[in-house]
């Protein structure tokens, strides 16, 4: 493929030594590894490969070097990966069109562990890469696509918790035998003549210039006695051809920029003599092959990425590790995106926050009225003492800022606001800041996908039940007795399908029955219970262990409940029944779970909503939308309103007129 | 009871006014009331009381004052309670002797809430109160115990939780009727000659110099004509008795002391006519009565308190009032005094941490060999970003500087040591480094009361579940899979009943079969389980909510076993069987407690020990006893020594050669 009058150029520098009869040798690639490239493999990874080793392709850049005793550097950039798994599926389109990023085909073999990328056959690795070299000589490929040619490939493990990665790359030559000897090597402009060289210079500027052939740097040069000279394509290697090729002499230019023209000083004129032997003619030959790097490089990132963003991908980390073998359809997007209200911020909202963070949850309100008191940090786990000092910090607010330093990333916001709450009588001179306060709450939980009721008393769960079921938002109680914690979601709003009639008011919108919220058992409006109350009972007390075991599975319900199809629609599931649908990968969605910590027992239950109910029936969501803060006033101010209202005052004197022990029966409700 | 030579003193001033015609009145008491009062009264209420209202014994404090014009101070001292429940249950000796401290009894009306506190009829307490003084006057028990004359008593409400005490004090008086009408009254010096005030002045002074008088201010004070003066008990009334009493007028000294000596200037001596009503001779007359102070007063501690003083006495809040209702038999002292150590700091250590510190518990030692890396802190709750910043906090030392932060009174130590392993295998140059670290592991688990598994690996638990055996000490693991979690006590040492023989081995101390520990239901020793591992095992990846549930678990098994009067040997007990001890105030106390999240159950199990264990059976124990570091050693390195040395080997051959799939059998207890 040579002759007297053209030579093959390639980029790859040869063996730059003026001498003649040395063996020709080429120069492999310096490989430089943008710490972009490892994000992306890293993303790559964790959010579409998960456990898959198949071989990944990638796409190095190189250019002409611009010094002559330097070997070119091949870059692998971020967008040397694909960039997502629908991509990995194509193999890549290598972009043309960028002079300094001229295109070279590779292949990473990355490694689920270190063990395996140890064991690897290094030996019959570089072997079937350079095999796939011969083979794209002998089928023609090269002469479409020369970058084959320069084909390269990596091995390597990431260690995706330490930002750690180990890799080794070759750069595979065919060893040809007997070795090419270099008959002559010296720069252009002493090879050429004046008008040859200014010419070819011109010639080799307009190929770099082309979109076309800009990233093309196998090519052929011929001069014609005119001087002339022309750059072609390997395929037009015919057109070349001539007598010369015979004696096995070739002739080849070993191209150089400076500042982006063709350099006659830098680039090389060679001769050499090759006698390839018969086994490389043959297909099936497997051929002899150098082209390892001396070492396996390892490069941590961590050192270099801000703390923020390596806290947000370290946080990731164990959920989209879920994602590999356990738990493929974790949804990690919705997680992010979802907006959680937690009403109050104690010993449940500070434990639910941190659960929420650890699922992936990035967007959380907080809301409290109160400071942070002495004996909080033991048991409300966003505290500290140095929260308490002073008087004490805002909860809400001393909370959010917590979570910011446990995860900078994380949008958490404390809101100071007192819940208004039935039984708990408004003086004149304060309506206007409760009915405020009602405004607030209504905007908040509207504003949010998801409530979460986490405050000690009965009466402080009333509006808020009551305002997601007139939003129809998802609504999730965790309370807690001394021994014992119930946990729920809320069913869906009464009036959530507005096509329905209120005697529809129970069923949901799929038609089956409206599952319960926290006061739908109950036959007493909600009432003041905080007055008159001893220390032991204002002070919630409750075994320790209780708030952290409530505080994950209402979480874990959320989480459950965000994947299900039906979302807030989805029925109650009951452990081990014929309705649960065990092939969800998040295991049953339950309407209530009920533990005992004395019998270190468990049940689920479901609880259909009630009509009579003083929080999600359809009269009392009716009321509010017609009436609006002024029937949250009157509720407030008359607790009995509620029951006349619901009808639950005369369900009572029916059943008192019967003997029965209501107040038993409630009893423990009301405890939890 | 006054004659023209004798009068009676009270050192409650009376109306200091020297003119005559006026109404006899006496100042009552200034109250003072020292935080070390309210302090006692806390710890009292906590410690002993709880719900219990009734009326408290009281002891106040006063000194003859200086100044003529002003009241007496009663001073309420920390002493002026009884210090603990069983000085409750007797009246209060109290104490005489020091001059400055006279003696005054009052009562204690603490309420539980502030309702009550408000709706206290404070009129019918104040003549009750009263009636108390004239029924000591017709007793005559005045007449030994003239300090009831000064009878006063407070109503109060103590919160607790803010450190607020609301009080109001009453020092009641009988009004007479008609009013006793003040003749005269001036200076004693004015009133006596030279000698008579020289006398007077020494006999005042030897009173109040005799620890038996010195407390005792009211007196008779008789004039002899010689003016020789003498002091007598009120109950030597007789001897003082003269014809003069007989118009109604009495004589009386308001008695004051300068520097600690009788004083003739600011004492006063008056004279005033009294007629009492006939009513007041009646023992079941109910007296008129004043004496309330203008209004109630507010102290609040919390501001006085250094903060950590204030950070214990509210941490032990919560755990003190669990006792006054729901459990009574709450041990504190012993939950304060036991020596926790807890194998790993990460998701599970940092929450056992926190849950300990909850139930009271101020000693944990936290061990682990690791750094604070970036994926922490949104699953370890007591990290932050900062702990991850240059490299990562060692996490044991991390992880105590928090818990101090939280808490400054606990006791929290780190300690970073790698656990020997088995099947990790210890290169020559390390094997002093690791038996130094299996001598010091032992020290460690010796000077604990309890040891806590929480580390993330199968092998990281048997040396410690070994050594736990051999030491007879509590162990309590916390194990995770994806998601299912497991908390397991361990069983006693298979050695730990020292004169039973070999062959009892699996039976504990009460004769009872010994329960098993983490690795009793194995049939392979543990082995390297993190080489080779992909990102997600490595990484041991688990749905957030279960650390938390597992670890609260943990702590409240071990509260519920240090509430056992059999401690480490006492049963497994199963939920809802025969077997629970429904009586015990924790409930059951099982052995293994294995929750399934997607099914959100959890079931209490029973597994007793195994002869073929390779971690606590009577084999390894022995042989650990008798080789020491060297078995250990070998254990590391030839983890199938342990199975030879236990019969396991050939279990596993008799096995299958029956086909028996074992494999399947271990793969559950090995992810967890």
């Amino acid at each position: 493929m040579a002759s007297s009058s053209s030579v093959v150029s390639s980029s790859s520098s040869s063996s730059s030594d003026k001498g003649s009869g040395r063996i020709l040798q080429f120069d492999p690639f310096q490989s430089l590894v943008d710490e972009g490239f490892w994000h992306r493999l890293s993303s790559l990874k964790l959010d579409s490969l998960g456990l898959d080793q198949s071989p990944i392709p990638l796409t190095g850049f190189y250019a002409p070097c611009s010094h002559p005793k330097v070997s070119n550097r091949l870059t692998l950039l971020a967008e040397s990966l694909p960039s997502d798994f629908k991509e990995l599926q194509f193999s890549l389109e290598r972009a043309h069109g960028n002079r300094n990023r001229c295109p070279v085909p590779g292949t990473l073999y990355n490694m689920n562990t270190f063990e395996s990328f140890k064991a690897l056959d290094r030996d019959s690795l570089l072997k079937k890469e350079a095999k796939k070299i011969l083979d794209d000589i002998h089928s023609g490929k090269v002469e479409e696509d020369s970058a084959v040619l320069s084909r390269f490939f990596i091995i390597s493990f990431a260690d995706l918790k330490k930002w750690n990665f180990l890799h080794w790359l070759a750069f595979p030559a065919l060893v040809v035998g007997p070795p090419a000897v270099v008959l002559n090597l010296q720069p252009a402009r002493e090879v050429f003549n004046q008008g040859e060289a200014q010419s070819l210079s011109a010639a080799l500027n307009e190929w770099r210039n082309s979109s076309l052939t800009t990233g093309v740097l196998y090519f052929l040069v011929s001069i014609a006695s005119n001087s002339c000279a022309t750059i072609r394509q390997l395929k037009d290697w015919k057109a070349c051809q001539d007598d010369g090729q015979k004696d096995g002499k070739i002739q080849f230019l070993c191209y150089r920029e400076k500042r982006g023209f063709a350099d006659m000083g830098l680039s090389l004129v060679g001769e050499a003599v090759i006698s390839p032997s018969k086994d490389c003619r043959d297909p099936q030959c497997v051929p002899k092959a150098v082209g390892w790097e001396p070492k396996p490089k390892s490069i941590n990132l961590a050192e270099s990425m801000n703390p923020e963003r390596l806290a947000v991908s370290a946080a990731d980390l164990n959920l989209k590790l879920m994602r590999w073998r356990t738990l493929p359809s974790l949804d990690l997007g919705t997680l992010s995106s979802v907006r959680c209200l937690l009403l109050g911020a104690g010993t449940l909202g500070c434990q639910v926050a941190r659960m929420l963070m650890a699922w992936g949850v990035r967007k959380i309100t907080l809301l409290d009225s109160g400071l942070v008191a002495m004996s909080n940090p033991v048991r409300q786990s966003l505290y500290t003492l140095d929260d308490c000092l002073d008087g004490g910090s805002l909860k809400a607010v001393a909370a959010a800022r917590t979570l910011k330093r446990i995860f900078p990333a994380v949008e958490a916001e404390g809101v100071t606001l007192s819940i208004p709450m039935p039984g708990h009588p408004v003086p004149t001179n304060e309506v206007a800041r409760v009915l405020e306060d009602c405004e607030r709450l209504r905007d908040l939980i509207a504003s949010h996908d998801v409530t979460f009721l986490l405050t000690d008393t009965r009466e402080s769960r009333w509006l808020p039940t009551l305002l997601c079921a007139s939003e129809n938002k998802i609504a999730i109680t965790a309370a807690l007795g001394f021994d014992s914690y119930l946990v729920m979601r809320h069913g869906a709003g009464p009036l959530s399908v507005s096509d329905q009639t209120n005697s529809l008011s129970t069923v949901d919108g799929n038609g089956g029955q409206r599952l319960g919220c926290y006061f739908c058992g109950d036959v007493v409006a909600p009432i003041d219970s905080t007055s008159n109350r001893t220390l032991d009972q204002q002070c919630t007390v409750t075994r320790p262990g209780l708030a952290p075991i409530a505080s994950a599975l209402a979480v874990e319900l959320l989480v459950g409940l965000l994947h299900h199809p039906n979302g807030i629609y989805a029925p109650g599931e009951i452990a081990n029944s014929i309705m649960s649908s065990s092939e969800q990968p998040f295991g049953i969605l339950p309407h209530q779970i009920r533990g005992l910590l004395p019998q270190y027992s468990q049940v689920t239950l479901i609880g259909h909503a009630s009509n009579s109910c003083t929080a999600c029936s359809t009269t009392v969501v009716s009321e509010l939308r017609r009436r609006g803060t002024e029937f949250i006033l009157q509720a407030i101010d008359h607790p009995t309103y509620l029951e006349d209202l619901t009808g639950l005052t005369e369900l009572i004197e029916s059943a008192n007129s019967f003997k029965l022990d209501w107040d038993d029966e409630t009893d423990d409700a009301d405890d939890i």
